[in-house]
């Protein structure tokens, strides 16, 4: 691991982020992943200094079945914001990602343009084992590169379990990256992915796909207008695209504009972000309190039982809850 | 309000409810709705002493804006249910629900002919106030209503804030009611119904707007075709009705049996209801922690304060979190 580092204060690591200093920062994100209560300390502290110099990015969310093309679309997308004078972090939330094995998420070989690009920062997915920890860990990183200047922020995550509306509750904009599909084998959109969804993009549309591509999407975007009710703010557009040959992508630019402008007009982006910081504390609250008070080997051992007694009709919910906070008193 | 009653055990008012007792359930209710807390204390005996004769019962919710039709729909449907030699209890949920002011839900005037058979029971919403409070006494009073005989439990709510979610966390299936529509008015479902809606039904299709209930039924049935994996294991089919005619009530009937079917033979019935027992123990063991741990108007205050801070930026959630711990620790 080399030499013993100097070690820094909150203030000269705070300094060097805001410089722009890409060493420092993957030391910041280094902090904010540890679990070790000194370095937790630290990183917090540098949270709290570097937080006014926060906010102010363009936070996007971008999920798909692997084999989408998510890492060719954020590539792509990515170097056309770069070239537009952006400076693009890639995060990844992948709650099955691990210390050995990695992640299929926020994979630089497969960003391979972004990956060394001095305008461009990836970082995989936090190890955590959690999808809570995972989460709490991305939304600091993302804290931490857009104090270093990174004005857009894309957050890259797979449909496991509840991780698309994990990344939804951190973003202005959720994006769902969908394969043109084709014959009897329409894919549909993973329930609760259609409501935090603000665009739908139909990838691969090239070659014998395009015209594939361009039906399904009109298939989605009929059957949106149909659900979605009149009076709603935004319905989501259904666009089609190529990454791998960069046609499509200014359009979808252009609709996350377009949702910008008018969200930050009517101050709907500003309440989306409060409203998020606001219930990623409470829900962080909810975690921690329960973790510390069934600390307990006996009191989570205890839960178990009780759980299973009421899935098995045993007994009632209210009367195992009455049971486990009277243990938790004690 | 009458003399003084005797007040009755646990094993009386358990054996008078699976006798059919109508009056001996009426009072176990009002026990379930009572904050005393030795009202509570003989309720909870009581829930757990009934729990094994609870469970039988068809369980399904519905929704749907004020003037679609609920009120005759569940009239309807439930003299329709009689006839076949069921027994129905309709409950409602109403967070907006006040002791003076009664709630629109569940109003026997409405559903006049149900409010008068003796196979039919009907309780207005309780008046507790939060959403909390109203599903966890309507969710003990459908043990009450299942343990008395009742086999079909209809749980009728509207759309306010996150109250269909609640009901469809405790019912088998969740039916959407919905009005015709017409020209360039689609109404469109509101965000997060589409998600647990296993069945829309189009109301009031009759007289004149019967062939424009047919075209509204046939733009959503192909619009949740598209979006609906076709790998999911139900895919909410919509139909037409009349309640006000009784036509297509059958149809609906069949298809919420064949629902029922299907999901008994898979397992998953079961699974279901299983899982909405963990998951109301897991939220009410959350609020009742966070609400005794809060209890102390200083903390209150604190938290208050701090919530602010982190709408408005000036704290990180983390930090915020931080602090309200020590405060609960002291």
């Amino acid at each position: 691991m080399g030499p013993k580092r100097k070690s820094l204060s909150v203030e000269e690591l705070a300094a060097g982020i805001r410089r722009g200093d890409r060493a420092l920062l993957a030391r910041a994100i280094t902090l904010v992943e540890s679990t070790r209560p000194d370095d937790q300390k630290l990183a917090q502290d540098l949270l709290q200094a570097l937080l006014p110099a926060t906010g102010n990015a363009w936070r996007i969310g971008i999920t798909g079945v692997p084999g989408v093309g998510k890492s060719t679309t954020i590539d792509q997308l990515g170097m056309n914001l770069i070239a537009q004078g952006h400076k693009v972090a890639v995060l990844a939330v992948d709650p099955t990602s691990r210390r050995t094995g990695g992640s299929i998420l926020g994979d630089k070989t497969r960003m391979a343009r972004l990956a060394v690009h001095p305008d461009a920062f990836i970082r995989p997915s936090p190890s955590s084992g959690t999808l809570g920890g995972v989460t709490r860990r991305t939304r600091e990183t993302m804290l931490l590169v857009e104090a270093a200047g990174f004005d857009v922020v894309i957050v890259e995550t797979v449909g496991v379990g509840q991780s698309e509306t994990a990344v939804a509750d951190m973003v202005d904009f959720f994006l769902v990256l969908m394969l043109p599909g084709g014959g009897d084998e329409l894919q549909g959109i993973k329930k609760g992915v259609i409501e935090i969804a603000d665009m739908i993009v139909i990838n691969k549309a090239d070659g014998d796909n395009l015209e594939q591509a361009k039906r399904t999407a009109a298939d989605y975007r009929g059957a949106l207008n149909i659900l979605i009710p009149r009076s709603a703010t935004w319905t989501p557009p259904v666009l089609v695209a190529s990454a791998v040959e960069n046609r499509g992508l200014d359009a979808v630019w252009e609709k996350i504009s377009e949702h910008r402008a008018k969200m930050s007009a009517s101050g709907e982006l500003q309440a989306r972000r409060q409203a998020q910081a606001v219930d990623w504390m409470h829900s962080m609250l909810q975690e921690r309190l329960l973790a510390e008070l069934t600390a307990h080997d006996d009191i989570r051992r205890r839960i178990k039982e009780l759980e299973e007694d009421v899935r098995q009709g045993r007994i009632t919910a209210p009367r195992a809850v009455d049971e486990i906070l009277q243990l938790i008193r004690k």
